[in-house]
């Protein structure tokens, strides 16, 4: 029923003669496979004239007159925030639509129909939905760009970019880096895409987490035939030594049967100004946020940490997509 | 109370100097009943120029530093948003109000204190409230203007105007028309605002219902007595060949009392491409939307199809009396 | 934990040479007791230019490109409504957050931990939060201004400087009032808040409650050091004939052990034309808002009725502060 099919894998379309190159204008971003090192190499240079552009002016007027529809079916305030602080940095306006399960678009409306709706009033949508596969679902049927942030266990591209970008901005470079991976490896999809993205940039992993929430075996599977080369552990002071990046998840005590299991290795997911000690002096220490307990508030102030600043990050990185999706980078 | 008495039937104030013309300047729109041909006439050329504009540029500065109080007692999605993106392409900024029923400004309060108090904030109110009569009544305590957006049973003024627009906008002509309502025509406040436009037309009125679901006796007589010619059909077949526009409501089953009554009837009520192969080449196909499962998917990609053009038709509508009512058309 | 530490009472800092002044650029609004007369002085002054701005030209772009972070962790509309107007109307944009509570940033989330997010992507916070001395507590953690929006019974600088602002710009002075607070004035911290600025003001103060809502002793005794002559009142009438402001205040049934008890007392403390028949010609009548039968509506339209104009005061207060902790005042 597509008026037009713009789901190509590459997420490419020919340039529409706004702008010289034109990449990614009018593409939907669905997933972290759609990229090549050249479409990473080429959104991060578009990301850091937008951190500069930031960092100088504060804002600009490049997608002035766009409307960004931001429809979250499921809250991620974070999540939403950035999409919304991303596009107003440009100049740009936003519809918000939280809450859509409540809400008289969803009253028994399908998916496509309410994303046609809204393809009516906007330029580009930013979806984020409960159910794995709904984003590349909702764009068969729209002439405009769809950017997903976040469906169900599938996935959330925008935030394995902004980890990514991350890394680079810290470290100054991606490739050959030991990036050491902690905590809950089994559901997080937040891990799960940044592994996949590693795989270019020839990446070491280390996956350090309990027996039950270990890294899921069909992806290390993956990433094997792909020549990664990878490690597990079960305790982060065998990796840690060598750990370029330390990327921490929450260990959610729902997740273990009985609370004593839990209580026998949370500890060793807590990571502390003595954890840091042991770690190389220019390690990053990244956590998609929000985080609970699992880094405590005197790691803080520590050079290290870089999960506020990748709050940042996010940023420039949802403004170079949006940017480059209106045709407009 | 009121300050000012701007309620009058035509809607219509002197103008204030700001443009030559200045109809509708600072006046609230409130029921189908305060526009004449004229009227509409004028609200449609805006509302062309507007589509034009959005065509060509996306967005301008007209209503630029103007706000709206988007105030929605209920929530509408759809509505919400078409009138958010109409402020913004216009270049005008939204205070967005949902969910008023659980917020503070309802805790007791009294409709005509929160627009007053919405009023010295905003330039314009859109208003949605459940309680019919809800927007002319609380119309009496303000001096910006106040568009409503839905009032209980009452009026849904924009919602007719897109309609009526959409066929304007489809078939090049308002004049003379045969359009045929098919589903529930009981209930929906769609339909019967649209019928008293289409009296100023000449149209020629087909009404396809279940029995329990048949168009009011009253609105029936109002509309005979003003001369329109009016049919009603237990079945689409006998109206369809001859139809200019085809109008389509759901047929809930609550309304029914017997789930029975209603399986004996649903299907007389779903338009499949078999439907549209005994309708006129260029019939226009509406429906307020959401659909459910009134129209099916297979027929979208018909010409005919226009529910999501109305949609976008929606949006010029709404450009159009927001720059109108702020004396900038 | 704060990298920089701006909580210093007075809360101005250097100016960092983007204007001339730059008086509290950059600081954050905590609480009244931060303010010295000569900084009220400053902060009307600048209401003052906003109000001829919004009356002359309705809005400018003075904070263009600038963003606010609208944190709401409870319901608040008139506020929240007020602060979103504030910024768009000097041309800036907003993130609302609404609701948090229920949201995903606050998904055990602790507050420093949500602002120091939001500062990632806003150049202001405004935030209401449920827990007394939460806003200085966020505060810490921050390099960019917070605005405190209302903390539990803790301050609501805001308001207290509109009230303050809504009597200078009706009377056209502020010093040697007698102030007359009425109703609850024992839970309410608007009156709190007034009270204090006031004293800087040489005001006489009476307050008028039933007796299990008088004013808390710690105040009374507070302002009794500081030289303010204050007044306690059973009723009204002995209070009203030479009043200049009246400050009326909801009595909450709730707050009653039995209801005949309020019963008993309710209409001592609802105004009616009668009411003020016996109250001076130019008397200011303020009322924080909602206002629930506390003050007739018949009242309304009596010129000393200022609450609907009190709002209108707030917007040009809230301006004055965002562009004063932006530096572009």
């Amino acid at each position: 029923m597509p008026r037009t099919n713009r789901t190509e894998k590459s997420g490419v379309r020919l340039p529409l003669g706004e702008r010289g190159d034109g990449r990614f204008y009018g593409a939907h971003i669905l997933a972290v496979s759609q990229f090549t090192r050249t479409d990473l190499t080429y959104i991060f240079a578009v990301a850091q004239e937008m951190r500069t552009m930031v960092e100088r002016l504060g804002a600009i007027d490049l997608l002035r007159g766009k409307i960004l529809a931001n429809l979250f079916y499921e809250p991620s305030t974070r999540t939403s925030s950035s999409f919304t602080a991303a596009m107003e940095r440009l100049g740009g306006s936003v519809i918000p639509i939280n809450e859509v399960r409540y809400s008289s678009v969803s009253k028994g409306e399908s998916l496509p129909d309410t994303v046609r709706t809204l393809e009516c009033y906007s330029d580009v949508i930013v979806l984020r939905h409960p159910e794995t596969g709904a984003a590349a679902r909702a764009a068969e049927f729209l002439r405009k760009p769809l950017i997903n942030a976040g469906d169900g266990t599938g996935e959330h591209p925008t935030q394995a970019l902004l980890d990514l970008f991350t890394i680079q901005e810290e470290l100054g470079n991606l490739d050959g880096l030991t990036v050491t991976m902690l905590g809950d490896l089994r559901y997080g999809r937040t891990v799960h895409s940044l592994a996949r993205l590693l795989r270019l940039y020839g990446a070491r992993l280390n996956y350090v987490s309990p027996e039950i929430l270990r890294m899921p075996r069909a992806l290390i599977d993956e990433l094997d035939q792909a020549g990664v080369e990878q490690h597990e552990y079960a305790e982060l002071d065998d990796a840690l030594p060598t750990t370029d990046v330390l990327y921490v998840t929450r260990v959610q005590k729902e997740r273990f049967e009985a609370p004593a299991e839990y209580d026998l290795v949370k500890d060793a997911y807590i990571i502390t100004p003595e954890t840091l000690a042991q770690a190389k002096p220019d390690m990053v220490l990244m956590h998609p946020l929000p985080r609970v307990n699992e880094i405590a508030l005197a790691v803080d102030n520590d050079p290290r940490a870089a999960y506020f600043r990748q709050m940042e990050y996010g940023l420039y990185v949802r403004m170079a997509l949006l940017a480059m999706v209106l045709g407009k980078a």
